[in-house]
């Protein structure tokens, strides 16, 4: 099992650290924001505004993909990478939480998850295998496990299932990455055990003694309270080992990044950034902004003042509320470029804090900047 | 009145020429393509993608950007440039057109064209007066004269009545450019006269002998065959000053830019390329083709591996169709930067084949690549 991580700073009042994932198709300094291109694409962006905004890696979904050019395209181009036109690092989640959110009439059994297709209601079978033959042949950086995703509220008794189908199928992923990847991609394991904190415990410890290259909290941001999320992750992330990066799935806002960060997790990925720009939120230090405001109307100061991306060394707030209005192409560009910048720049600032001994007073300077209210 | 342009060379065998048009924010070579930025924004690009991509003057919609976001808006950037981040020239329509197109209930008179806007039913009166000088705050390179269009077909009677309307306009519009504009940005005249030879050399005439910085043919791509405007273009592009840009507005095929220029044109604009884009189809020197066609699947080659844009040298066939059959925003981008770029380099050797003397071998060439059902 490669272990691509190494730390290379630490917070000493908090769990923040710093570290460096070695992955076949390029390095990536962790605290990490993970952009997500779902279908082979960072919606409306090109490789080269991802790395100007500042990408290290991104993510790729197995589920869409799979559906949607399908394997047998990808294939063609010997993986996603080529595919899409990125060449560095991609990590791929295993499908799971598609099939539980976005498929329709899924069943879950030990072979695997049985779902209707959300595109044309074909039925297909994605077994723990079959979840990992394709990432390697999109020939992911990083492939994960495939689990089971579970909702919020749930029993205990559901939790406990859950839990113990993810780590059965923790084990066969981690056979069929041996026999077929040829070891040279890493793999995670998923924890699983939804809010409590005693399965949690159990989900982490089974999948830790399985060794893996690195550790993900899954089914979190599923509906639960924000400090609930919070508690989970504060409990969970110490049991997993301190020298593998730990993943935080489908997470969140900036305040989530710092506090998860402040617990010591590495890797996040969410829609938020992208998501938000397609519906005029602009993330800024001085909170978020709603581009379709009519206060903007003749605002001709860029949306952030402090910004250096693309979006605000070149345009004004009129100019973009103008383009959302209008519903124009170039909006959704120029807000993605925006928001993945306040992302990626609020991970590479972590990052510089904790690296300088500074991140409890990044910390508070960041909480007094987002007041709300504070950017319109 | 600024008589910016220069014929540079001469086809011997037909009445193709390049030519240099110097305008205040630059020198712009024809013959030439202006890409249609409507709304202030050519969809889905950048400034930065149509410089690269060959655009040396785009084009504004004047009715458009009024109703939308209103000059009070675009006065606090002191012109369209700095609003929308394109320090190149800008031509702008009038806005004759919309009201004939798109406007409802739009009723002329002597004043001018009383309109009710598309978007929210409002009523607006567009007198020449009232255009010119929304141009002129747009900052404009190129300003235009307002017109009345006519349908195709359209009675002898009726196209008379909107050619003597459009002298009169053409007269009120000159008179209010050379009060108010600093006389430093060029103002064309429009020729109508619809489908009649004899009107059109009437409407020719007048505008001549008032003088404009270059002269327009308007009324045509609106419906007629293709060799009724070429015939049209034919008898009237000769009787403009040899010394004056000819510019066909709202034209067309790439065909009908090498049948034009052929026949003197000077100038082109159309929604073709960026609107055929965003509709899945691609124009190669093969012929066009249709992104969406299953044959795309799993092809690894380019859409036209002549071409050197960047959606070329980065991507597929089959990655473009993805992007398309998935509806993704980068779809409508990449398609559109190769569809602006195929209709810019089209211009530019055409340029290169009138200045080296071989125009007319550069035309038979032209046509027998684009066979029909060359490129699939």
């Amino acid at each position: 099992m490669p272990h691509p991580f190494q730390v290379t700073a630490r917070c000493t009042t908090t769990r923040a650290r710093t570290g460096r994932l070695s992955l076949v198709h390029g390095t990536v300094e962790t605290p990490v924001f993970m952009p997500v291109g779902t279908l082979g694409t960072v919606k409306s962006l090109t490789p080269e505004d991802l790395t100007a905004a500042g990408a290290q890696i991104i993510l790729g979904n197995t589920y869409h993909l799979y559906l949607r050019p399908g394997c047998d395209v990808i294939d063609r181009f010997s993986g996603l990478h080529r595919f899409m036109n990125w060449d560095g690092p991609i990590l791929t989640d295993s499908g799971g939480f598609q099939v539980f959110s976005l498929a329709r009439l899924t069943r879950i059994t030990e072979a695997g998850a049985s779902f209707q297709s959300h595109i044309d209601g074909s039925r297909h079978l994605l077994t723990p295998e079959k979840s990992i033959e394709i990432q390697i042949s999109l020939d992911s950086d990083v492939i994960m496990c495939l689990d089971q995703c579970i909702a919020y509220p749930a029993e205990r008794a559901a939790a406990l299932a859950a839990l113990e189908i993810t780590t059965q199928w923790a084990g066969r992923c981690r056979k069929t990455w041996r026999e077929q990847s040829g070891e040279k991609n890493a793999l995670f394991g998923i924890v699983q055990g939804g809010m409590y904190d005693d399965l949690r415990r159990m989900s982490a410890e089974a999948l830790t003694a399985m060794d893996f290259s690195g550790y993900a909290l899954g089914g979190l941001s599923v509906g639960e309270p924000n400090q609930m999320m919070y508690d989970v992750a504060e409990a969970a992330l110490p049991l997993l080992p301190g020298d593998r990066p730990k993943y935080i799935m489908g997470v969140g806002t900036p305040e989530d990044l710092v506090e998860l960060t402040a617990r010591g997790a590495d890797m996040f990925d969410c829609v938020m950034p992208t998501r938000n720009a397609r519906n005029g939120q602009l993330f800024t230090r001085r909170g978020t902004l709603n581009i379709a405001n009519s206060r903007h109307r003749t605002d001709t100061a860029p949306v952030d003042s402090e910004c250096v991306c693309y979006t605000c060394r070149n345009y004004s707030r009129a100019y973009l509320r103008h383009l959302y209005q209008s519903r124009e192409l170039l909006a959704y560009r120029l807000n993605t470029l925006h928001n993945l910048h306040y992302y990626l720049d609020l991970t590479a600032r972590m990052r510089s804090a904790i690296a300088e001994g500074r991140f409890e007073a990044f910390r508070k300077r960041f909480y007094a900047d987002r007041e709300p209210g504070g950017a319109a």
